[in-house]
């Protein structure tokens, strides 16, 4: 388990603003693919407007006939009516804005690690469900199509929703396949017991904390049959809260999947985590050390530090590229093998 | 629109307890449905622990081969480790117990105004999803069979499970179908464009307020293409949270649903709603003014006064039933017809 030494892969910087008056501020939690011979990132692109003097300017969307259109918003410092929320959103007169609004950006590489970032978004806001943004994409491969899942957040709070795509130029939008409070939506690869299967995260505020949870669908689109499968552990990675990472890989061991802890101090890691093959909602293995904890100066420092967050994940022949988030700033990279992470579940 | 004059229909004092040392101290919010030549009510049920000095006493289940079996825990009162939560919980060494946990419980009645109710539970906790209680059935009768959702409690939080029965003796459990948090479920008694359609009622902790969505399914038990329908108005009836009543009823001019509200002052009312008759998730008409308020003292009074709810509602030949809890504690009944409903929403 190396980190890759030119690590971030993909940092702010590269990556070229969605209009006139925006600035990139983050390009990380990025879903991760095999296409073709190329290694695709499907990066969360976190836009905030270019600071000026005395003002507050925050980015927003107009929707016109199933387009988003970027736009800038401005407020006077001094308006009584505007308050600061926290470092993450300013309410006006009762109203939300946000201060960075996200889309999904792909980014390309021929070998895993050197990436170009495309000129234009790929899944941008276009309608009410996603004004606040659309967030943490996931691809899973299922009989020659790619489906995307990735969170949308509106005034209606946060919820999961699908696209399909068979050449990544162009996405087909499915609908809201799991209600709010949902995201870290993992499909698996195939069905299982003869349905579609994922992995999602409930959020909870009255009992319990937020976990995760297995749901199956006769067609993607559909799911029931909903079972807890993994709970936060009373320790101080997972105090808080948990969520899924990438679509699981099928090894003959179990199914594996790495999925992020939120715990004490609002630290982020992740850990490994083998779920039954018949039965995904057991877990098989789940070891009481992190895979890996912030440790790099990428991610203990960046828009939100010590936030570790993983959604893509790539394997050939047994080689493991773990793709993951870093600081809510950049996308970073793990390489390992199979046989490595399993050895680390014994 | 007139209240039934001898409300309520049915008492806590009218239902045997579950077991030894319980209480039952509501016996409210009941599902509604005719069956045969009897209307019956799916009573949600709720039983404390009698009191006894100096000691707290907390109702629980064991369960034991997919049984539950109820269970008297006793807390000294003076025990530094136990803390009182609210009127509705205690915690004990981090631990959660309710004060009171529901179950359904049947009751029938041949004119639909003098029940007689069963001296055994219908559906009672059987697994550690329903650790803290089932409650709110709805009842939707579909090609030959009820379908009753309900919601289930546990350290999961909320969330809404399925039964089907077609004899009200026994039922069969078919799964959650809306995680958490998720209730208010009200399944509509035919398919819509070609599939099975639901309201149901999402929370919300970040932003906005629980509202009302639509959702389809293919089999009843894998839900997806969640649209929100109606969320809270800027009104004092609004102010907190809506959600959705029984099945809706089908009229030459739309699809009537009553709701509920939770306003100011935690208040809970009721209003009527017509939504599109091809596209459920489309509004028709919803007034300003609720179709009833907590007037009576049935309604004013109680475990938890000045709550309305409805959940329960019989129609035939245009005159219409509705049953609905007061206060948390007790049925209530008010006898209308269909025109006189769609007449409010003029």
């Amino acid at each position: 388990m190396i980190r890759y030494s030119k690590n971030p892969v993909v940092r702010p910087e590269d990556v070229k603003p969605s209009a006139e008056g925006f600035k990139v501020v983050g390009a990380f939690n990025p879903a991760a693919v095999k296409f073709g011979n190329e290694t695709l990132l499907l990066l969360r692109v976190a836009e905030e407007c270019v600071k000026v003097k005395n003002k507050i300017r925050v980015p927003a969307y107009k929707f016109v006939n199933g387009d988003g259109i970027p736009q800038v918003l401005e407020f006077d410092k001094a308006d009584p009516d505007v308050k600061l929320k926290d470092t993450r959103g300013v309410v006006y007169k009762g109203i939300d804005f946000l201060s960075s609004l996200s889309h999904i950006r792909i980014a390309r590489s021929e070998d895993g690690v050197n990436f170009t970032v495309d000129d234009k978004p790929f899944i941008y806001p276009q309608n009410e469900q996603e004004k606040y943004g659309i967030e943490d994409a996931r691809v899973t491969y299922i009989d020659g199509k790619y489906y995307i899942n990735y969170t949308i957040v509106s005034e209606n709070s946060w919820s999961t929703a699908l696209s399909v795509t068979e050449d990544f130029k162009t996405h087909k939008r499915l609908g809201v396949i799991f209600y709010p409070e949902n995201k870290d939506v993992a499909i698996f690869p195939e069905k299982v017991n003869g349905k579609y299967a994922a992995l999602h995260r409930p959020n909870n505020s009255g009992f319990g904390k937020p976990s995760i949870w297995y749901a199956e669908s006769p067609d993607l689109l559909h799911w029931g049959g909903h079972k807890c499968v993994a709970k936060p552990r009373d320790n101080r990675f997972e105090s808080m809260k948990i969520g899924g990472g990438s679509s699981p890989l099928k090894t003959s061991e179990g199914w594996l999947c790495i999925y992020h802890c939120k715990g004490d101090g609002q630290r982020y890691t992740l850990f490994a985590m083998l779920l039954d093959l018949n039965e995904p909602w057991k877990i098989l293995k789940r070891p009481e050390k992190p895979l890996i904890e912030p440790e790099a100066d990428y991610e203990i420092n960046g828009f939100f530090g010590n936030v570790l967050f993983t959604n893509g994940m790539v394997e050939e022949n047994g080689r493991l590229w773990i793709y993951y988030g870093a600081s809510d700033s950049c996308s970073c990279l793990i390489i390992s093998t199979v046989d490595e992470i399993l050895k680390t579940l014994k």
